[in-house]
């Protein structure tokens, strides 16, 4: 098999199991949206104290409509320990509230198939996929807020502009406006002198 | 005088003094980029702590020749304190290096004249022009990365696909790869298995 | 059963399983030492992001002659989840080296042995224990390096006041100096000039 | 003139002015009780960042009859801008409440007086006094809390077990409850069952 190049489509992912959807979501539904794959291990650090908070964030600051974000716990160590039971009792605990899928195994390989698939280096890695389905980042390690926030904000521009029946969506309309703030879409009105 | 509404143009800046920089730059010869101003001042907790951190990281994420970042020293209190003497100290010891001006001060109004005229609230104050000069931001008190950096990126996104001459300019391209990363563009090849 | 009031001495900890330890440490054992125990769940966000990792600072920061660290791993929800198992692998993830115990299950109560007769709150809790082996903190929730740090400092002192064969045991002389520092027992010499 | 090695009781600092205060401290009428000494620059983004705020902690988390902070503006640099009625401006913004002296200047050297005398490495440098008014410690850059903590506790064990007058005075008792927390002197009652 060959790993999707940037740009490339990537295949559908497998899945054991999903927590936090009653439906089970496919990359080829999601089409016209904008999609975020956070892709964790729910023991590895690194997820839990930056990847999971941030694709938390993401889901906070973007509409839904525009923008899905996704889990994938892709567990290729410690498979005993971190089972779908475990799982379930992590995402209670920890707050998660958008859909994970639990990557499913096949065979011997300890890696399981979507990781395999889409040719990931560990977790946590991260993915953008434009509306089109395309592959626009695949990082492993940490990715800043200020970056992903510019890919995302592009790639809801370029959806905005392409889409049919979109008519008026320029930047940012993807970006729900900051709690507390009387900005709508990411522009401010004049304070009042 | 009445203030610039959301999308309509700011009046010019009102320069006293300007720090890290040979010339004097002007929002219409930044026309063509998208324009970051940090209002602040050096004693204010908030702006040190918060914005011009954040001003900071946007001047590395993005290649200078399509977003500027400029910093505007709106003194209101302590003026006494928060001279050019003690602001060039204060940008040497903090290593700022984005060019800063000083918003000069006319008659006997506490406030600069600029903050005025731009109606600002307080500071720290985070605006961003589009790369038509239109005002797209205007924000008083904390405004997080993930929501700037999808402003940013969706206002490169329109005048990469806009802008003369700028044909393939697609989202992302203005923002510089990670440091350490072997991204390109904000979007990753794909690791060897 | 009647708990432990500030002062007294707290019953044995009742453990099913030891890690990262060859032997089993007792209360009474430790005797001589201050003891502090970090009781915590390896699914409680508070534990994972505050409570173990000063737990580490101490075991870093203090002698192993004069404090010792313990870690009480007190499950009393998500049973199935916490397993020794899943423990030892996120012991492993997490760098955790000093000895943590498995506080034991007995009868039907999904409170743990330990937890119900220390009387503790929640995770993660942290106790303290003096030289004497009496209670002197019990706090459930945050506590912070400072006030903690006072609390041994002063046991320290005590221990090394009324210590048989501990002359000249001074204050500060169970702190490691911090790494890099060319302090020793927490005071510096002069910086030459 | 010899620094003061450790142990060794410290020359009076040499003060042009005080902050937040309404008499003038010395080191002799503050016998008795354990000193913090924050050495620091208004302009020092380490005083600013970590200094000032752990001397604002210690002024919360110790009762102030046994452990007294004082901040002492040491300018070796950027004389123009730190100037008295900048400090002014910065200790209002920054809400810091504990008494401060302006370090004094004599001749031509660009070090003030106590500075030298003192034979202070830089800024940010903390110095901690014990009840007897000897210097216990002198670190330049950052101390962490936890160890600071330690100091302070063993010193306040080691007053209150020599001190006249201050019998039962035992660990811990220098420093005050947590906030929202029901333990008194650091150490907790049992929680109801």
């Amino acid at each position: 098999m060959t790993g999707a190049a940037r740009g490339e489509r990537l295949p559908e992912w497998q899945v054991a199991t999903w927590f936090n959807t009653d439906t089970a979501p496919t990359l080829a539904g999601l089409r016209g949206k904008v999609v975020v794959v956070e892709a964790f291990q729910m023991l590895c650090p690194g997820c839990v104290s930056h990847g999971l908070p941030q694709a938390q964030r993401v889901r906070v600051a973007f509409a839904p409509e525009r923008v899905a974000v996704i889990g994938l716990h892709s567990v290729f160590e410690h498979h005993a320990a971190m089972t779908p039971v475990a799982l379930a009792a992590f995402l209670h605990e920890y707050r998660i509230d958008f859909p994970v899928a639990v990557d499913a195994h096949d065979g011997d390989d300890p890696r399981p198939a979507t990781f395999r698939a889409w040719h990931l280096a560990g977790t946590p890695s991260l993915l953008v996929l434009d509306a089109e389905g395309r592959l626009r980042l695949r990082a492993f390690g940490q990715v800043d807020d200020l970056r992903l926030g510019a890919l995302l904000g592009g790639l809801l521009a370029e959806a905005g502009a392409s889409g049919p029946g979109q008519a008026g969506g320029g930047p940012g309309q993807g970006a729900a406006p900051a709690a507390g703030s009387d900005c709508s879409e990411m522009a401010c009105p004049r304070p009042s002198d």
